[in-house]
């Protein structure tokens, strides 16, 4: 990597739930530094077309690299399914997306060989998990389910509700009887229903969280290249789109301590 | 008005609950002509901040008064509640919102002088309606409900399911608690659950749908002017900012006859 090491980590999402992958970096790579780009005017991503969740997701990686980073973390799955490419293409700096780590770990846990994957539709109906499962271990069956009342339950802060209980069994239902043993939360939103879907489950079923995996795919990269140098204290930024208040509001159930600094832009 | 009263009737929306508007007014004015616009590409505006709602509701009617149209009705109830002071101060034609004629239509038909209102987190913490009842009664007592899950279960398609109804309950609880007599569906989206609500709330509730009651106030206006020309047949199209067969599919639930024409475009 050529890039200078003091520049910081740049991440996307559609909105906030990209800060479960933030989370993750900041506690595995405490030194780093981090500019976090929340598109809250246009959340959220997961029920558009693929030519719309390009042309958001070029124009949020530009910003970012305007400003200048290291390294582009895709910290939305929807972003990713559809758009990692085009942004693969548009920069020299490595663009880590959030799929290929969660199949990874997806792969290498799954005993039954049949995996679950659940996201938004746009996610689902992509195929991209499946497509890079498969390209790991062609043999895997891989089981995709849309979630699409997650994401609102989520920033509704029903976390524990007996009414996204009852959603979750509805949606997860097919698992059960086709032998799933690993489900990919395939959507930043979900780590925070992590407690209640393991219930829904059952303790035999492994979940992935994609957000911890990516963190592990960043910091192996980061460890190959020359060290960020000590004299400046890491500085954590988060950029949004629409109002600041707004964003800080539901942030908090997101990440216990949000960065001083949130700071509204425009992308165009 | 002065406008060329062949021009169509303007209309726009966040998305596509604005339908549930353009129904009422093909079905009560079904010699007009009309032009929907549905900003699906930056749907919902629902949680989104008043000057971000504001930018993205002038772009929305600037686009259709190039198009060329006699009236512009703001059918969404976000967009009303928090830029139809801009909107009025932008164009010359008249610019009809959805939250005055429900407002009317609440004043007149409550009796125990208590109305509940609910809608989207941004209407309701906006007090439009509240505002608008008390102009037209300063005595009645406005109770708003933000049910910000509605949306997205409309989306689903769960217009009669026990998740639906069971939310329904947690969210207008209050409302029998406070002797609320007639309930405005302060959201386009929401006429769609009107058979569920009513259930919810018991046969005894008047449910005031807004789009109906702007239907008849555009019908007021047109009819205090020059009548349209017979020599052409009215033409409804529709514009969207993101794929067209996503909204093709997910807008018969709204309208059952859908224009021949819907064709995506770019606002910026």
């Amino acid at each position: 990597m050529k890039e200078d090491p003091d520049l910081p980590i740049g991440l996307f999402d559609s909105g906030i739930g990209g800060l479960t992958v933030l989370r993750e970096i900041v506690q595995l790579l405490p030194g780093e530094s981090t500019l976090y780009l929340g598109d809250t005017a246009r959340v959220p991503y997961g029920g558009r077309s693929k030519e719309t969740v390009r042309r958001f997701s070029c124009q949020a990686g530009d910003y970012l690299a305007r400003q200048g980073i290291k390294l582009l973390i895709v910290a939305c799955n929807t972003a990713t399914a559809m758009a990692i490419g085009p942004l693969r293409e548009r920069f020299t700096i490595p663009v880590i997306g959030v799929v290929e780590p969660g199949a990874r770990a997806a792969v290498s846990r799954t005993r039954s060989g049949t995996v679950g994957v659940i996201g938004t539709r746009a996610t689902i109906q992509s195929g991209a998990y499946e497509n890079a499962i498969q390209a790991i271990e062609p043999g895997l069956r891989v089981v995709g389910q849309a979630c699409p009342l997650f994401v609102p339950l989520v920033e509704e802060g029903w976390l524990q509700h007996q009414v996204t209980e009852e959603i979750a069994r509805i949606y997860l239902a097919p698992f059960r009887a086709m032998g799933v043993d690993t489900v990919v939360l395939g959507c930043t939103h979900y780590p925070l229903l992590r407690t209640l879907l393991q219930r829904v489950l059952g303790p035999e079923v492994t979940l992935v969280d994609s957000a911890r995996e990516v963190a592990r795919a960043v910091k192996e990269i980061l460890d190959r290249g020359p060290r960020r140098s000590r004299s400046r204290d890491p500085v954590q930024r988060i950029l949004v789109t629409d109002s600041a208040e707004n964003f800080r509001r539901v942030a908090r159930n997101f990440m216990g301590q949000l960065p001083e600094e949130i700071r509204q832009v425009r992308l165009i």
